[in-house]
């Protein structure tokens, strides 16, 4: 597997329970596998190969659409729940007992009730720009940040720079190299459909408003779990991350500077050092 | 230098303004050394030889009493910021034109303070378990901690278990293994007196009561800051940490879990390899 890279790794498919996974998996076996959980809107092509080419140097990495996201035959349910059982049916499929898991934004969410629902299921896991059931301000946007999602670019992955990354030159020079990597891999996923889009704003909505001042949930999720985020995530809102460290059980927190919703996009190097001396640990 | 280590390190002496400052200083030359900064009631003998050690490795460490503290001459100012200038005197004296710092709790306060007065001099700053001016209960112990700092001990070191580390078996192990550290040096440092530790308790209250939430003076602290604590510091309360990284324009945060006022003590490889990573950035 080790000669694939992500950008020349073959989509494959993977069947469970009348879905049809889309799925790219390479990198060194020996570890637990490394699962991406994709953020709102994205597929596998929004996964960064400065990411996953790094951590596939010393273990195998696994990106796959949900279902009814890009790819993937079904349709996206309305709850992050049910997100999260499509979810385990598609590790389910490959056999896999143990995996890291790198989850991002609503991928963060859908990755927490994974490893609620099947905690031996999840070694480790890492969650970027993202918070708790309940969180301050998720799934309820600001107009002016909800506008950005719905903008039309020329390049429309060019939506991601005001979305993903700081309103900075230092920043936004990061977000269009990142732009870049994303944009580099010949054979393409199929884009989100209006339904997806629809579905997945409707689970994260109703996984916001579902409020607990005390996050009693999070008590649930008792293996390590790395928070990683920028220091104005526009998105889910930065106190998220910190209230994510304060209520999991055991969880370290990394704020990186001059950074958005993004972050482990900005800092990639950065990034993948954290989180190999947390997986490794 | 490199025959030194934290334990066979004389102690030297560098004369400044009247005062003869008291300082270890080992390692291996060739970078910006790094000098450490101590926490209320701190002498030389309650650095963490883990820590100083492994940074000793391609660096040069250095470790003082400020004025009036230990071995040092002179009497200990009742403001940070009286400090911060006695700091700068002991720098300046050892003719060094630009150090890295980590510095711990009220060490952290005065190592901000000398990085606006000289920021030529502080190359990049690390701040562990502490906060900014007018923090958030910054000074004001609750009586129940206050306490703690005045308790009686067969072996007096162990004050610092319930002050730094969190009240669960994993971590007040990590902290009898950080007193039997502290210990292992034969060639001890004089005791803190009395005035000294008043003079720290009035600055740190005085720190403290200087509120401004817009937190405007760490606008002027533009060096690279890493921001450390412990997931429930009692001392300098972790929302501080998250405070210092929000408000300061260039600062990483990471917070670790199951761990208080003296995180770096609990997790001191891990401290020095995420410490490294920003030193070496």
């Amino acid at each position: 597997m080790t000669e694939f890279t992500h950008d020349t790794a073959p989509t494959q498919f993977a069947e469970a329970r009348g879905i049809r996974f889309a799925y790219r998996r390479f990198g060194q076996p020996g570890r637990s596998p490394l699962v991406f959980f994709q953020h709102f809107m994205g597929t596998l092509d929004d996964h960064d190969p400065a990411l996953s080419d790094a951590f596939a140097a010393d273990r195998e990495v696994i990106l796959f659409d949900n279902a009814g996201v890009g790819s993937s035959s079904g349709t996206v349910p309305d709850t992050i729940e049910a997100m999260a059982r499509d979810a385990i049916n598609f590790i389910d499929a490959l056999g896999l007992t143990a995996v890291d898991v790198v989850a991002h934004s609503m991928g963060g969410l859908v990755a927490q009730e994974v490893a609620l629902a099947r905690p031996e299921l999840v070694r480790r896991l890492v969650l970027a720009g993202t918070g708790p059931r309940g969180g301050e301000g998720l799934g309820a946007l600001p107009a002016w940040v909800a506008e950005l999602f719905t903008r039309k670019y020329e390049q429309q992955e060019d939506m991601w720079l005001p979305i993903l990354f700081a309103p900075t030159q230092t920043s936004q020079a990061a977000g269009r190299a990142f732009i870049k990597r994303i944009l580099a891999r010949a054979d393409r996923d199929a884009p989100v459909t209006g339904q997806s889009i629809a579905a997945q704003r409707a689970a994260l909505a109703a996984y916001g408003a579902a409020k607990d001042p005390s996050y009693a949930r999070l008590k649930g999720l008792r293996l390590p779990v790395l928070v990683v985020n920028g220091s104005d995530d526009i998105v889910i809102p930065t106190i998220n991350s910190y209230i994510l460290q304060q209520f999991l059980p055991s969880a370290e927190l990394i704020l990186y500077p001059d950074a958005g919703h993004g972050a482990h996009f900005q800092y990639p190097e950065l990034f993948v050092r954290h989180t190999q001396i947390f997986l490794d640990d």
